[in-house]
């Protein structure tokens, strides 16, 4: 058994940015597929304010419709609203966002980063300290600050560490990470916080997404986020790509060999129904290009 | 100054996978901007049979056109008689390319390996060895073959070490590598030729191209091939990426730190007139984000 875990961001950073609403039972249909793979750990909503973010609105009938078997369901909250809800929802557990970024935590979640830290705060006191996972957007720079040294990131990862948590995703929100700066981070932060866990949510805006997850895995990260289809541009970015791709990801791990216990010819085809789902071009490779191992006639 | 090299192959590998007569005109257009933003050495055109790709039956009025200040002016050959046009033409060097897997090779330019090595003899015998680079396709994998061992590479370099040469460009034509696979190949070839030169000539077909040549720069290699918008796909993956993105490696290397002499503006905006000139959506992402250093006003 190899010791990566990938986690399907597809039900909220993919969903999340779609314009056009997706019903209901497309969503179910779509994570259901997603979890029948094989893909241990789903952040299948958020639990956002649905004015916000109408899309989502429709969190907790989507949450209990899932196929909850053998899969960690796992909800974004922004809030101890958020939380909450998701907590009635009986998630598996919550992913808490924050931005490193003080202008992205205000345009994101209506925060300064001390109240998101106090919000936070508060939801520790309610909710086991392992069902919390804080994630940690613009980790690798913000699109309105531009890149920072990984002090502000530690001091962030400090302050929360001291109210007992230790599950931390390093976001790059807008894909502006490098291979050296991913490399760099994680080692500085791994070195700095040898008991907290560390998972990676890329993104492949500038076409690095792939080559910032085998630098990740070379420093020891092993929980990876992605999206089917590589869906979940930026709104700065249009025609870009958004998340790193789930079966990209998953067809790159395997060729590697660690990677098991997911079916990519089934994450293919789900890929291929959200296309036609969201009626437009996916920027996922695998699902036009096939496997490396795939062979033609001559 | 750093050491790595970027080699432009938009002339060649993209163009030649183009359908549409792209106009003399704009082909020395392109290659001239290109030239213009810095780039030091440029594969332009290939000297092959006018029927086989008749894209390239402008390759002498190509070369004789394009600005050749300060830039090494390269051109691929199938065989003798390219070989002899090229040098007529006056390009600087010439690149012979042969595949390692013989359905490959067969297909690509009618001759099995063995012959081809024939071919490279006779042409290392009225060129000098400095003026000739091999080009190795489907080092890393055929579409038609599959996956092979490092040592099939290797006697092919053997034997053609054996003639004097010692410039190699290990291509990965239809995009199949992995990280692991290209560290392996490297590290095994490297330590086999201490004395030969190898380069990388990646594709973006499954998403990987960035990664790999991530991974190829750890193992030592400061030679890379690029095409402007990523452009020259593959006939088995209609609407996958092609070679990877002459800007976005461009734009990974410099967020790194380790390529200099290159104006990326100058770059992207060539990118954005080829797009203008083929006609559809180029699948390079920093043409369509903008730079990780990019700012936007919150």
């Amino acid at each position: 058994m190899t010791d990566t875990v990938i986690t399907d961001v597809t039900g909220r950073d993919g969903f999340q940015m779609e314009k056009e609403w997706i019903g209901t039972e497309d969503k179910i249909k779509i994570i259901n597929s997603i979890i029948d793979s094989g893909i241990p750990r789903i952040e299948a909503t958020s639990f956002v304010s649905p004015k916000a973010v109408p899309q989502l609105k429709d969190a907790k009938e989507v949450i209990s419709r899932i196929n909850r078997r053998d899969v960690e369901i796992i909800a974004l909250v922004p809030n101890v609203k958020g939380a909450e809800r998701a907590l009635e929802a009986e998630v598996d557990s919550i992913n808490v966002v924050l931005s490193i970024s003080e202008t992205h935590n205000m345009k994101n979640i209506n925060k300064t980063v001390d109240q998101s830290i106090q919000e936070i705060t508060e939801i520790s006191k309610f909710t086991e300290s392992e069902k919390i996972n804080i994630s940690l957007g613009t980790t690798f720079g913000c699109p309105f600050e531009g890149l920072y040294d990984v002090q502000k990131v530690s001091e962030i990862v400090r302050r929360l560490s001291a109210i007992g948590l230790n599950r931390f995703t390093l976001a790059d929100t807008t894909g502006m990470a490098s291979p050296f700066q991913v490399t760099f981070f994680v080692k500085r932060l791994k070195s700095a916080y040898p008991d907290a866990e560390f998972g990676l949510h890329l993104h492949n805006t500038r076409g690095m997404g792939l080559a910032n997850v085998y630098a990740g895995y070379q420093e020891g990260i092993r929980q990876f986020d992605a999206a089917l289809g590589g869906i979940g541009g930026c709104p700065f970015a249009p025609g870009a790509s958004g998340n790193v791709c789930l079966e990209d990801t998953v067809h790159m791990l395997h060729l590697m060999n660690i990677l098991d216990g997911v079916d990519l010819q089934k994450l293919i085809e789900a890929s291929r129904e959200l296309e036609r789902i969201l009626g437009y071009q996916l920027p996922g490779q695998v699902m036009k290009a096939g496997l490396s191992t795939d062979t033609h006639i001559a």
